[in-house]
């Protein structure tokens, strides 16, 4: 990636992030990264009328510009006049500009990107999906037998399937020791699984002080205390920056945790 | 991207596509774009043992190497020493060597990435889900009732708004005319959001050919007319390399469609 030079207009700008109000959702993996780096950036989540502005980034009516297609929906980063949304695309912009992929390993951006779509895949997206198996249009509590038999499912099946893989992730050589996902140094591969865990531990809190209990994904959760005892990340998340969760991505139901 | 000098190691490799035999799926994705190329590689779903290779590179006892961490699915692109998933990733890796990227335009690899990922998301991931709506490891048959809302919800609200959002792209400045998504050249997005179109089409007939009737989204059946009708598209589709669709992500069980 001819990362080391970024366009010149760019290089003063600010990074601002454009999400919805009121939960961490997916943008957090946009603050976790800027947070990690140190990087000053603007958030609509604490600006006055920021609802009205991420609105109007996804408007129907909003064609985009000469150089930025139309955006579906956030999180959308600013750069300059540079417009991008989807949250592992965001990431792979920010990555190599705040230092959070490997160093002199030209094909590393395509391994942490990897990394990263995969704890998405199945630690955020079906995450989501428990509360929501038929209809994003539809509230839970009108989809609530089938979120029961997904959540049982994504409990036996799906989370220890995605546990299992990073934990393999850990063990392997290219991670070069089994403190971080890839190449012995933090990227931001690990601050997306770290996020992901997270929500599913405040998801289905049960469910996941079994699975740290029986031992066997040792390493991820050895992951997932390491990346929140980084001093940037321990500040931030002690700060107000960094919202409780609420009716997004990850919502704790009771009912839908194991017995 | 430094892609302009691929590491030398790389540059006489052939491109291995890793990918379960017997239907399209998510290895289409990469098998066009390799097409549109006129690139040659190979691929496991016409080789013998082609199955028995894809299990090799995800079994849960492999620990992937000194520079690639392990994989959790296919597809897999292997080039040299190189070992990556996650079908956008691969697409990523390949659009820029490929030619099938904006050029001298440092940022439309961002651009291109969040449309494929769009399309991916919407009418890749979600049809999918709409036979499989509560879990992976059931089959279809134990989840009918689930699936037939989650295809009505599918059809209803979700396939207008996709289609509806590349409309809007197609229409914008940045897509330099309206034939192509972005940059007035055929990209790999286009790639993607032809095969995406093409396997909704196969899963819901009835629905997609009202959609197309209705004409409001004019321009996005008119770029899956001018991908197919490309020379090295057209020649593939007709080719036997191009599998018929069966028991993958695009299914057509006709009591899913709309009557």
């Amino acid at each position: 990636m001819a990362t080391s030079q970024p366009p010149k207009r760019q290089k003063t700008s600010p990074f601002e992030l454009i999400y919805w109000p009121g939960a961490p959702g997916r943008g957090e993996h946009v603050r976790l990264a800027l947070e990690a780096a140190g990087a000053s950036y603007t958030d609509t989540a604490f600006i006055e009328n920021g609802m009205k502005l991420v609105l109007s980034h996804i408007d129907a009516k909003n064609l985009g510009d000469a150089s930025n297609p139309p955006l579906l929906a956030p999180p959308i980063l600013k750069h300059g006049d540079l417009l991008i949304s989807q949250t592992s695309n965001i990431l792979l912009y920010l990555g190599p500009r705040l230092g959070l992929v490997p160093k002199d390993d030209e094909d590393g951006i395509y391994k942490i990107n990897e990394l990263a779509l995969t704890a998405l895949d199945g630690l955020s997206n079906e995450a989501h999906d428990t509360h929501h198996p038929i209809a994003n249009a539809l509230y839970y509590e009108d989809q609530k037998p089938e979120a029961k038999k997904k959540s049982e499912d994504y409990i036996k099946m799906r989370l220890p399937k995605f546990l299992g893989y990073f934990e393999r992730v850990l063990k392997g050589e290219a991670s070069k020791g089994g403190e971080w996902l890839y190449g012995g140094e933090m990227t931001y591969a690990d601050l997306v699984l770290f996020q992901c865990l997270d929500g599913v531990k405040f998801a289905f809190p049960k469910a996941m002080e079994r699975l740290e209990k029986e031992g066997k994904f040792k390493g991820v959760f050895g992951l997932y205390e390491r990346v929140k005892g980084t001093t940037k990340i321990k500040t931030y998340l002690e700060s107000e920056r960094r919202q409780t969760y609420s009716l997004g991505i990850y919502r704790h139901y009771p009912e839908l945790d194991e017995d």
